[in-house]
């Protein structure tokens, strides 16, 4: 606990030095979330599909409609990307508010929000992806087979929606880094 | 850059007093991933299943096997659990070395790998999580059955591991907020 005093002096000058890179970079993860949301929440294909009713009848041609809360881990991917996009506008006006790092204890609650930013993007992104890859590829071994061949806009959206949210998550994984290296 | 050498002091004495708790979260952290990871790489079950060979004739009763490497999202949650206790172990041999961290660049350095553990981590469990829903519950609209009704201890023991492996990258999430937290 010595040096508080001339340690609050250094985190002011500090703070001042990194906080321009800090705001490009948390306006730059409000961007690319918000981006994310909403192309995956516009993702919807409807396809004419061949379908068995009954098994003494031939298919019938019905239309059949992907969409994004159709499958949890895109619902958990969009739920993720919501909160964050939320989550940066609020912090971006307390960060801006809190000009040259005043208020120490709001530095370190943002911190560490963003750090939880961070482990619920790559969640989502893992499990968007994960799905993704069961969707293009399919998996002979449980029997689940490919669906992108069909929808094959709807899942082109999703690996868009899901590379945007990784240079999102990208963002406030610099975010948290920021305070830490600025220190060197 | 004023007040740095006053800021090098302060830093000294900032990271003795969390240097424990870190170390110990370490340790946590890598007993976790070590578990989570063999607890994955060992998951194995068997069942003889009635398996359609012909259309023509009845079904044929075969042993079916699930293992980890049959879906490329538990093999990414295992690859990931491998990093990571690598990772672990490395860090806390150099944490160890590097006492009242005295080369800050060597903290700094932990401190962004630590990071990109959570990243890593925190998608492998997003991954394995969402493969995890799908077994036990397939989906309907993809056409993908549950499997877990027939492979209940794989599903069970990849459940296990999973929640182990959120421990561990908790326990990553506690270190990389030490050094900011305690500078409070």
């Amino acid at each position: 606990m010595e040096g508080h005093h001339h340690g609050k002096t250094e985190v002011a000058a500090r703070s001042n030095s990194s906080n321009k890179g800090g705001l490009v970079l948390r306006v730059l993860a409000l961007i690319l979330t918000v981006a994310a949301t909403i192309v995956t929440a516009t993702n919807k294909q409807t396809k004419v599909v061949p379908l068995k009713v009954f098994d003494s009848l031939p298919p019938v041609n019905l239309p059949v409609t992907a969409k994004w809360h159709y499958l949890s881990a895109v619902l958990y991917f969009l739920v993720t990307n919501a909160i964050s996009c939320a989550y940066a506008a609020v912090s971006l006006l307390l960060t801006a508010a809190n000009k040259g790092g005043k208020s120490k204890s709001l530095r370190i609650l943002i911190f560490v929000l963003d750090a939880l930013m961070v482990a619920l993007l790559f969640s989502g992104i893992g499990a968007a992806s994960a799905v993704g890859v069961l969707g293009y590829q399919g998996n002979s071994h449980v029997r689940w087979n490919k669906v992108c061949n069909v929808f094959g806009k709807f899942c082109h959206q999703m690996t868009v929606s899901i590379g945007i949210s990784l240079l999102g998550s990208l963002a406030f994984l610099f975010l948290v880094m920021i305070p830490v290296i600025s220190s060197a």
